[in-house]
């Protein structure tokens, strides 16, 4: 997935054990964030189907409109929006956020532990007790802990609600990572994989055909194209 | 918008005074689409502000991530796909579909008087009374009526619950509609317009490029290129 990875937003994967303290972690993480000005999205991961109940109220329209099978239900108002869509199983993080999230600068999961994304690891000893973390060490994505232990590891390792701490790494380490691709191509819905001589060929004719466009500013960024 | 909805999946708009039965016709049209094999997709206006407490229980993970301060939250399943989205003022149709409905085949929207969208009023001799039609009978948008009235009109007017027939009409009216336009450019998130000859002269010069690529197919449809 790394050569759509380009213009989405940066990931940061929250994982640990059930109840490690993961949503708390988030929680402090989305606050420092926020004070800093990011757009911040984040993605649950939950691994059992949902019940219609689970997710949307008895009576409400929107309960109605899926009841009786429509495949995608929003609510609009003028504060929030909601979205129920059906599923066929458990989207990629990358799937999501090209969907729905790329307006947002930095995305933090609940969970993802698989995924090719930079992870921070929740540890608290009552809940891990001495099995140590969950994350293999060796595991390159895995780029801090935060414990309530000391573990004696070449990556950082923050107290439990060292938020403030952690999202100056996150700024730091993360946020900063050059993207490694900046052309993305997709067909019926399938992405194309380009090599480096056709993204760049691509990239310059189509900046040469727009740049003369009226209403298209002089360093065009964000371009989307759309053929039916 | 007309520029851009070449894309974009057909909207019907069903409109009515509140507790004229709204809901019921969605709902009917609903199971009438989906056994006919569409992708059906429905956009619920809400004039208010929504309390988190309206849309998300307490308690729950997605609850205190929005309680935080995050911009957007998706829940994701295997089965289901839940997002709560924070926005400035409520958006559009096309704004809605472009970003969240995409992949449907037809989007019927509860209210949106005022847009620019084909619409069917529900009317009730109950709620109406001697009132008379919510929208003006010259609004070249109204495509028909359902009512447990008759009304002398020169579009359709169909019983409250004649569900196949308002499928049928809706399948053959408003679906086969030839689409306008093909081609859209959004640069910086702004629509770019684009004149017919600009148009098709993107359209041949990236289908041109893309068409050698391999993965392709021959006739490649739904195009989407992101230039970071």
């Amino acid at each position: 997935m790394g050569m759509l990875s380009g213009g989405l937003p940066t990931v940061v994967s929250i994982v640990g054990r059930k109840n490690s303290g993961k949503t708390t972690l988030i929680e402090g993480i989305i606050q420092e964030l926020k004070k800093r000005g990011y757009r911040v999205g984040t993605i649950k991961h939950h691994s059992h189907d949902l019940e219609l109940e689970d997710i949307d109220r008895e009576g409400k329209d929107t309960y109605k409109h899926q009841l009786c099978g429509a495949d995608a239900v929003v609510l609009s108002a003028p504060n929030k929006l909601m979205l129920f869509q059906i599923a066929k199983e458990s989207q990629q993080i990358d799937d999501i956020s090209r969907t729905y999230l790329q307006s947002m600068d930095i995305i933090l999961t609940e969970g993802y532990k698989l995924e090719d994304k930079p992870k921070i690891e929740v540890f608290r000893r009552q809940i891990g007790g001495d099995e140590g973390l969950l994350c293999n060490q060796k595991d390159n994505n895995l780029v801090a802990v935060t414990s309530d232990c000391n573990f004696d590891l070449s990556i950082p390792c923050f107290g439990l609600d060292a938020y403030k701490d952690i999202a100056d790494f996150i700024e730091q380490t993360v946020i900063q990572r050059v993207q490694p691709s900046k052309v993305s191509l997709m067909v019926n819905g399938k992405n194309i994989p380009l090599n480096g001589f056709v993204r760049s060929f691509m990239r310059e004719t189509i900046l040469g055909i727009i740049r003369s466009l009226r209403g298209v500013p002089e360093n065009p960024k964000g371009i989307e194209i759309r053929l039916g």
